[in-house]
């Protein structure tokens, strides 16, 4: 375990939201404790414990603070010639400069032989009159951070780049959250991809700011006229340290805390959420491991809720052997609902078959229809959840239902059954059009699901409830796998963009924003 | 103006509603008074003033009613002589035989020198014990009369043709209604025609019964498995005379009126109905301005208020000119709903723009899809009703909706508008499959939509006073135009059916069951 040692004075603030965000990004590295100590309380023992150290100032009258000067000449002799080599970091919050504080300190530390790790990290805050001065500060952290963008351009290019951006100060209820695990999801990848072509994708930019394009059809480009020339942040969801809260007290309860966020942005190294927007994972749950909290769980909860909701009693999902369909088969044997999987081979059928699925039609048996009409027969099932979108499948689907519930009925009715069949398209694996044959009369619908709509539409208590059973049931039910843990900068690469946007079954990125840089 | 008499006497009520049935079927008739009296109550000034008569007896004791007996004693000589050539009907209720009853009136009839219109019509109550014969009597009218029926053959042909059937006895709350008037709606058609080849039509039968077949594809067949060798009998919606009441107050109240009626096999000279199918028409109103006060009306007033009840501000409607069209245009123009009307041609447009339509959309326009989303635009129209159900128009409603919600949005949002778009499907001129591109995000349905759910939904008391707008409105907003009028036996003409089997705009057609018999 190595210590790091971080020393602040503060008298309106700034200094010490400065060396608390140190204290909280610091802590949550493994194998790192952090001492953090006001300058008039810290003593020579504290500096020579330490294997490293950070230390904050505010820049008063043109010079580091009275008390921090204090620190350094109580410690100095003490630990001259005991710590040399160790490292430094020195943090300013200035009102105008701040240079001459950082070269005080400097001069100090290459006295003790200390080794900066960074160049003074200086925060202005613009406070020029004495109101100003003495004012309490909220002080951003103006930390660069990289964050992944996805670029339509008029052009009729995507481009992809890792962006330097700053983290803006956390309002009172929000928390800034180190992101340690972003999944790839196939939601973030009509975003994130533009459904460009990524056969003929260039590569550019440097290492810390790789850069790479591929081609967009016109028709794509037109699709998307609403996004071109602006700079999109991708990720839905993430998981990883709160490094810096707000002022509420709900926000300074995460502090140093691993959180699950759902909302966008997450391909980054940090990103401000509010605290409503976290989800606190259980004792001994990593960031990777609560890094699918919500798409996945909640889509999944979101299904098996709206059939509850619209009537049904029991569901047909396609795409069945993703990582959802997994999920959503764990989820439907636990809560005693009868589940019909659609999947399009073998292996993918083995997989559920193996992990208790009761129903698997494969559409690529010559009696895929008949089967599927079995299915739904046996489990009553009257509404279906839609990976694939395009071609006849939701059609075919609202077909076999149709079939099933007038199974045993003699009465001819033209306009066909009055049983509500509903297919919900919340994907589209098949980008080609939808193709209706309307041979299931006339109480039938398809339309598109999102689960944001139906978690406006559940309401916030209903909400909490979900997101306290996916934290309950994170290492099963809601257990999501990955095959593959990347850098930002290895999503930028183009043969690992070619693997994920395959979105084979089995393979399951996960992105680590903070590896390897 | 010529007179009927009609004379009974009844002790347990079966020759009582003979003798009502009789005078409110006579009653409908154009130029017929109707006099109904008890035979205690008739005298000879009754029968000199009448052109012809009715007498209804039950047979007590193996002979007519001493009652009735009184009546011709009272009377015969006061007109002997007088009313030679007259005609007469003998109605008689009897619990065992009635002939004998019949025979006694016969002979008095022939020495009167009336003529007798048709054979004596006796009921058998079948009433057997002292019990059964003091006991109030229901009588079934068993007049036959002609249905049109529908028939698919396992052979795969589709047989049209007119049936003898018998009326029920209507129960407390039914009616037996004579239908004058029932028209060919675009939903009639698929029940009647059943998608068959007409242009290979065969013509059989007799005059009575004529007879007409054709083809039907091996696929029209297998859609239609629940009704093969099973004989349909056709026809929404019609209006007629109430002849015959059931028991209860509320039926009885119905006799002698014209009502329009709601609920299938309207293709027939009778319909027994439910009382609360009943629509009682206006002073005034013929029943062929009736005869369409529901499936329209109903329907074009269903739009409407799914709009309303789902939310959205304005609709959309396809093959806008065609009869329902033009009512919905009323209807919107009235009720300050904006409409957007989209047709296939010039002379559809101009027929709307002169009923006062403020958008219409034309399809053979080559800026059709810029006009619709202006329009869209104008209207903040979100749901649509269309006919079609085929091809790709419903997809491109939607996506001109989402294009005009999207007009002034400068936010990406990935899933598209937050708006809900729908499209509901209620007929099928289109039969090939609809092509959804879906490119209107996630935000958007497309189902079936039918009436009858909408009248379900909406209960009881709304659905009466839909019914008595329609009614009140029935010669402005909810007319119905015709440009045929035709028999039943017309209908079953192979060069009649290709005409109303085009659907053409401007031609609708119009059955009365009991013209040319």
């Amino acid at each position: 375990m190595k210590t790091l040692l971080i020393v602040y004075h503060s008298m309106t603030g700034g200094t010490l939201q400065m060396a608390r965000a140190a204290a909280a990004g610091a802590g949550g590295e493994a194998g790192v404790g952090v001492a953090l100590l006001r300058a008039g309380e810290a003593g020579a023992e504290d500096v020579l414990k330490a294997d490293g150290y950070i230390f904050a100032t505010p820049e008063n009258l043109a010079g580091m603070s009275g008390m921090m000067k204090d620190f350094f000449d109580r410690t100095y002799y003490a630990a001259f010639e005991r710590i040399n080599g160790r490292a430094f970091l020195t943090l300013v919050c200035a009102g105008s400069d701040g240079r001459n504080a950082a070269q005080q300190i400097d001069r100090i530390a290459a006295g003790w032989r200390l080794k900066p790790i960074a160049d003074p990290y200086i925060v202005c805050t613009h406070a020029q009159t004495p109101e100003q001065i003495l004012k309490p500060k909220m002080i951003t952290n103006h930390l660069s951070f990289l964050q992944l963008r996805s670029l339509v351009k008029k052009t009729g290019e995507l481009e992809l780049s890792l962006q330097s951006t700053s983290i803006p100060a956390p309002a009172s209820d929000e928390v800034i959250v180190r992101i340690d695990a972003a999944p790839i999801n196939p939601s973030d990848l009509g975003l994130l991809l533009a459904n460009a072509d990524w056969s003929q994708a260039k590569a550019s930019g440097t290492l810390r700011h790789p850069v790479v394009t591929a081609a967009l059809s016109a028709n794509a480009v037109q699709a998307m006229a609403a996004r071109i020339d602006i700079s999109m942040p991708v990720g839905n969801e993430g998981a990883g340290l709160v490094t810096e809260p707000g002022s509420s007290a709900a926000a300074q309860a995460l502090v140093g805390k691993t959180v699950a966020v759902l909302g966008g942005a997450m391909y980054a190294q940090y990103r401000c959420v509010k605290v409503n927007q976290c989800l606190v994972l259980p004792e001994g749950a990593s960031a990777a491991e609560g890094a699918s909290c919500f798409v996945n769980p909640l889509t999944a909860l979101g299904m098996v809720g709206t059939m509850k909701r619209e009537g049904h009693k029991a569901l047909v999902h396609t795409a069945a052997a993703s990582n959802l369909g997994q999920m959503l088969n764990r989820l439907c044997l636990a809560d005693g609902v009868s589940l019909v999987n659609i999947v399009r081979k073998q292996e993918q059928e083995d997989l559920l078959k193996a992990a208790g699925a009761m129903h698997v039609c494969r559409t690529d048996s010559p009696t895929f229809l008949k089967h599927l009409t079995d299915a739904v027969a046996a489990t009553g099932a009257t509404i279906a959840f839609d990976a694939i979108g395009g071609g006849p499948l939701a059609g075919q689907i609202l077909s076999c239902m149709e079939a099933a519930v007038n199974r045993g009925v003699t009465v001819y009715s033209r306009y066909g059954s009055t049983t509500h069949k509903q297919v919900y398209l919340y994907g589209s694996l098949d980008m080609s059009p939808a193709v209706l044959n309307r041979n299931y009369g006339m109480a039938w619908g398809i339309g598109g699901w999102l689960v944001t709509p139906y978690i406006e539409k559940i309401g916030p208590l209903a909400f909490q409830e979900l997101k306290e059973r996916v934290a309950r049931e994170l290492k099963t039910i809601f257990a999501s796998h990955y095959s593959h843990e990347i850098s930002l900068s290895e999503a930028l690469q183009p043969d690992v963009i070619a693997a994920y946007s395959k979105r084979a079954t089995g393979n399951k990125y996960l992105i680590n924003p903070n590896k390897g840089l």
